[in-house]
């Protein structure tokens, strides 16, 4: 027998894990003092690695100190305290370990059988963070429905989305593809690029997507001209397939009104995705559930908990009211994967809820996050960012050289400076080019404006009394 | 304010990540002795949990004794030393760790401005990595191609399939779907399930992947059958767009042959995806590079480093000749994520490279599968697993209860009981069942077969020479 390459041995392993561990722990001691933003240009990470692989194997330090040398500056620091850009990125300490576990056990979850763990307990946490977000029993796995961890939001749209077909065409879609049919998909103005890109994947092509106004003042979709829209495609001989609700978009945070919706598709058998990839969230406090009213309606619904709540990404949770119409338009049993178990029709086979075949136990960083916070703690968790937004919005009021654009949403603030796009743009620019800290842009109603999203689980008032100081410095540069 | 929830302080992180580093350790170090396939019924998992998520938080400890109590037990045991099912699922020392440095930077690298390090690193891995495998010039980063780490083959093939159609629609299908064109795409009867499922999500159906024949000796395409086929689709007004190549199938490692593909699609404009999943990675290995000839004429090629390379799921690495047609297949540009670098071109953002936008820091574990091995090292790991295989296949020679079903290939043997299906099936049941160690089952030319994947980086030649003693049990039992 050849030789085996040398393995880490336990004693190696040990050691080396627990200098990455205490690496994380000195990077986050590290942030306060670093820029938010990378400061390198094009190339530059790329010019300090060498061309090509080492032969010989390296001790695990060289990299340990590589990261310190070569990707920190070259890094936009995502857990930051003053990181209000997008919108937050939470990697908790519980979740990160709940992830390592993952890895250590290394199980592939493609189908109950082929590790049943995997499987029982994502349905165990799925059901568990159901209730917690007061989401219908319809989706819990008990029944016909069920949850499931994607890996984004696209991919729950996207998958919705074929669920959609599956069910409109009575099965033809995956036997014969989606033909000229004239399928018909509906999101606001404001709806995530994800669903434009989840009709060009599914063979629609953009041109299917119908784009619904919204109103100016809340930036949520308009009702009724969702309603005409859908009355005059069908008229026309098009066929009205899935509507895509925003609950919270990523420009201003706006609510679309899932109930109206609900309204409106009720009797065109039309599927109805709320994509609440950021706000669904927040459901974890009663008092901020307001904006999934009508939620019991819908036939799917995404919630990211590694946005906001504290999941290493990824981990998008997404429920089914029919989880039959999902396993209809994915399903693909190859010899090698038949089992006694999944021929019982006893159990879950995740395979068939989403592109992928293998799938890692992604589970376990969620119940880490569940179970460390508890449901308590993650509430304080959203009221401390609601709260930290409700205090960036007081500062905008009390300087008139900021609006507000729209409303607080949530932990989102949008707002601009008084004097224009352009004064608007730069003093965002100079924050971020300072690494004060860093904030992202939108346009609304034509206009530019500044995000900032609070939910890092880091950032404290201190955090956000900086940044304003920052901005104000930077309004008074621009504007002179 | 609202009072924040506890997070774990830095010291607590440091605690209870040591800790997690060895619970880790001690799961390895008790793998000899557990079985390899769970021992549990649908449910019984399930059952030892509570309903709903506490409302408290408990400590991190609670967790990983759930560990042991709920979830072990339900574990097929994927890194257990006599794994030798599917494929292996290699997670590596060097790759947990990187992957968990991964999740406490906890970077998003949808676009080159979001955290510019996550994408010049793992472009120049990927780089590294075809130099390594013997990849043409053409899918390195620095001309038009580039690799790009996907999570899975079949979102690689989905995504490769995505580029062919915009390819040869000319951005049609972008835009307008792929309506009743007439698609086909052509794999081999042993083809992966992913190009059937690609087909059906991208709007093509079922109907439309042609099912090339194979030879019944080796199972490779019958490329003479695919010529044909093409031919006739296309005189039929059908519109060949891509052909699936297995480089080495799931079923018995079968090789098409690239190089014979590669000119019957020459002149046609079809797209060439091949699909070397597992195999691919043997490359790293020049007398192991004989299955990749031609692959300097495919489009597109696709290999698992998360299979046999040591490298945590998720890592599928994919490379494109032209990364304009994929690109073009898959950009969407929201203003807020509109920045100076993407608009300058000097940048590659891959949140147009897959169908997510979100994505994490992959590169950093297979950067250190590749430091921490060194490429000599990873060709020791094919070596080791090549030539336990051929040990299997000598034992099956030396054996006349059992038979070889195809020729070894790399690492995986396909063998049967001359007693017949009902009697091969019978004995790695047994085998299963006892927990002694793990296989499964493919068919070939309607025969039942079993299958030996070694590759796991705790298989020593007593593991293998452990398994067959029970398969020789096994077998005296089933035929007695």
């Amino acid at each position: 027998m050849p030789d085996q390459p040398s393995h880490m041995t336990p004693e190696e392993f040990r050691r080396h894990g627990h200098a990455a561990i205490d690496w994380i722990a000195d990077y986050w001691a590290s942030l306060d003092d670093l820029p938010v933003r990378a400061q390198v240009d094009p190339g530059d990470v790329r010019r300090l690695l060498p061309a090509s692989a080492p032969d010989v194997g390296e001790p695990f330090d060289a990299l340990l100190d590589d990261l310190d040398r070569v990707v920190v500056p070259g890094l936009t620091h995502w857990q930051h305290p003053r990181f209000f850009a997008y919108f937050p990125a939470n990697s908790s300490p519980a979740a990160i370990l709940g992830d390592l576990l993952s890895s250590g056990i290394g199980a592939q979850g493609m189908i109950w059988a082929t590790s049943p763990a995997v499987t029982e307990v994502e349905q165990v946490v799925l059901d568990w963070f159901a209730e917690a977000l007061g989401l219908p029993d319809a989706f819990r796995s008990d029944g016909a429905g069920g949850g499931v961890i994607q890996d984004t939001a696209s991919t729950a749209t996207f998958t919705a989305l074929l669920a959609a077909l599956h069910r409109a065409s009575g099965g033809d879609v995956r036997r014969h593809g989606v033909g000229g049919a004239g399928w018909r998909v509906y999101g606001s103005t404001q709806a995530h690029s994800s669903l434009v890109k989840a009709a060009m994947m599914a063979g629609l092509g953009e041109d299917a997507v119908r784009t619904v106004a919204v109103d100016p003042a809340t930036q949520a979709m308009d009702v009724d001209a969702l309603r005409a829209a859908m009355t005059e495609d069908t008229a026309a001989g098009l066929r009205p397939v899935m509507v895509h609700v925003a609950a919270g978009t990523t420009s201003t945070g706006a609510m679309d009104d899932i109930a109206a919706v609900a309204d409106v598709v009720r009797d065109r058998g039309v599927w109805l995705h709320v994509d609440a990839a950021w706000a669904g969230v927040a459901a974890v406090c009663p008092e901020h559930r307001s904006h999934l009213a009508g939620v019991e309606d819908a036939d799917s619904f995404v919630t990211n908990p590694h946005k906001w709540l504290l999941t290493t990404f990824d981990c998008s949770t997404f429920w089914v009211r029919d989880r039959a119409a999902l396993t209809g338009a994915l399903s693909i049993l190859p010899e090698y994967l038949r089992n006694a178990a999944t021929e019982s029709g006893e159990v879950v086979d995740y395979r068939d809820w989403h592109p992928q075949l293998g799938r890692r136990f992604r589970a376990i960083k969620l119940w880490a996050v569940l179970r460390t916070y508890g449901v308590e703690g993650l509430r304080a968790h959203v009221r401390s960012g609601v709260a930290l937004a409700e205090h960036v919005a007081d500062l905008v009021a009390a300087d008139d050289r900021f609006e507000m654009v729209t409303e607080p949403s949530l932990s989102l603030v949008v707002f601009r400076l008084t004097a224009g796009d352009e004064q608007t743009m730069a003093a965002m620019e100079d924050v971020n080019a300072s690494g004060e800290a860093y904030l992202s842009h939108t346009t609304v109603e034509g206009r530019a404006a500044i995000r900032l999203a609070v939910g890092s689980w880091r950032t404290t008032e201190a955090d956000v009394d900086r940044t304003w100081r920052a901005l104000q410095q930077a309004a008074g540069r621009v504007s002179s």
